[in-house]
């Protein structure tokens, strides 16, 4: 089920920028996609895209309007209702990433189907999926992988999509969180799928493809993760990756939300993440590092990817400092062995 | 949610004795807990319990059905509905371990509510999880793993809480699958939970007890499994264990369903789930062997196991053949340890 775009990004009364970072992310790496953003009065984001009422949204194309915004607690704001009535009532799908669902409000649910509208709870996956089976698909794929959640995997892989395409490599993008399906308009919610078909479902979402294609796989957790690494493990065997990217934020002091837990050193995590992916996939193997270097200087950012590089033998970015182009020129090798 | 005993083992008109193993299961564990069968015309499965129809059993105290046999598909007859809203009407609480689910069916969940009766779709899990922390609990644990599915995970721990409660330990089996949770009374299907849940719902299940106390948790698959290593992992990711048992069937050709996939080499086996298990309890470690050799003779048999011992220098068991008391002497060795 494809989300149609263009989009109208609403960000509700938005207490700050963070609060509209789905929103942020959809206008940062699909700007084709967004034609405008709706703010209610207190909001306090701003992509700085042309604010449209529904009317004007519709009367310029817009196809589907977005909840890019949450309250605490992934929460709807039920003041938003009548306004997504109208958006059905206009012509407009609705898409959402938060925890409630909107196909669960009556009111919007019922109007949508009378309409034939369709709503998108992308933090929900529907459809059923199929068991894993391990077997190798044609195609190349790569995967982000990190020491933790919310780290920038998914920041990684469109880093590396978009820099691929920029080269004229086959790449596409596959989501597997809310906020990468809203951006790419497909994809699934991994972490919301019933344990046995987490694999399958990564399997259906990048299926066999020409021997060229890379699908670019958005990654979850960590495999040394206590809470989720199951997540993480299916995503890493479904994906059969033939390339890893290890993410990482090298002043995090501990699991984001789990204080008594360290991050995992880097070495241990390169080699969990290795043994995994060769259970689908023998011959993945981690070609780089991607960091959030935000928190440093750009001294001590360039010293950080250095000492990584020397270390490890192994190309060290931060997507946003120094972009992504050393982890392509791995992957153009594995492509290139690949093909040959 | 406890399932109130005693029971009363529904078989149907199972074509085999294979098709009634669920209750086959119930009855060989828990016989105490069995007052009887009841069979339709056609039934080619005995357990050896009293005949009894529902007023019979609801005389005799008991004080659930158990649909302990399935149709190919995992679907219920519709010809047993009949008898089952006659079971609800005497008093008797339903619990099936079929995929489809009881209460899906109208008629019983509706006549349930309102007589105020159970129904237990033990394969469907209720209820909410937490997140997993990993964070240590008092307490001992031990969990079966393997080389693939359906090897002998849960026969392997319901033997060893036998064995540990005839010894005076303090051991509690802990049932992750649908046969497991009919013949424990609880336990959670973790196949079936949302995968950001499976770690938490396992630490629910084996929660913090006394030191000396042992959660004897049932295992699922294999981390080395294709299609549900993911779900593995989180079991032995919540579970924390002290110890761990490596079930294996050794005639095995290929894992169950994947022709193309060979089983694991034994010790690459135990060295992915020693490594896994270490993330949340760094002194966990296989004590030894627990196989199913019920393909070979006597003799190859205790060829296989002495082989394995001397090739790992850990004990090598049939639970069948051999009885598990070797695997308990470790646990012993373990509990001292932790004690002292």
């Amino acid at each position: 089920m494809r989300i149609e775009t263009p989009y109208l990004l609403f960000l509700g009364d938005a207490a700050d920028p963070l609060a509209a970072k789905t929103a942020a992310g959809i206008a940062q790496w699909r700007p084709e996609n967004c034609l405008g953003q709706m703010r209610l009065p207190g909001c306090n984001a701003d992509l700085g895209l042309p604010d449209m009422g529904i009317a004007e949204a519709r009367a310029a194309g817009v196809r589907t309007l977005v909840v890019g915004a949450a309250n605490r607690g992934g929460n709807l704001n039920e003041a938003w209702v009548p306004l997504l009535i109208q958006a059905l009532e206009a012509g407009l799908d609705l898409a959402s990433g938060l925890h409630q669902k909107l196909a669960d409000i009556p009111a919007l649910a019922g109007l949508a189907a009378s309409l034939g509208r369709q709503v998108h709870d992308v933090r929900h996956p529907t459809g059923t999926f199929p068991i894993g089976t391990g077997e190798k698909r044609p195609g190349l794929r790569v995967l982000a992988v990190g020491t933790d959640c919310s780290i920038g995997k998914m920041y990684t892989a469109l880093a590396l999509e978009r820099e691929m395409q920029a080269r004229g490599m086959r790449a596409t993008f596959r989501a597997t969180g809310q906020t990468g399906i809203l951006i790419a308009g497909s994809g699934v919610s991994v972490d919301a799928v019933v344990s046995d078909f987490v694999a399958g479902a990564v399997e259906q979402l990048c299926p066999a493809n020409a021997p060229n294609h890379w699908d670019v796989v958005e990654g979850q957790a960590s495999v040394l993760h206590p809470s989720y690494g199951g997540v993480t493990l299916a995503l890493v065997h479904g994906s059969q990756p033939d390339a890893l990217v290890m993410c990482h934020e090298p002043t995090r002091p501990h699991m984001r939300g789990l204080p008594h837990r360290p991050l995992p050193h880097l070495a241990d995590c390169i080699a969990a993440h290795e043994a995994a992916a060769r259970l689908t996939n023998p011959r993945a193997k981690v070609v780089g590092f991607s960091l959030n270097t935000s928190a440093l200087s750009e001294d001590n950012a360039q010293r950080v990817l250095l000492e990584l590089e020397e270390r490890f033998g192994l190309p060290a970015v931060d997507p946003l400092r120094t972009g992504v182009g050393p982890l392509v020129d791995q992957l153009e090798e594995i492509e290139a062995h690949a093909l040959a």
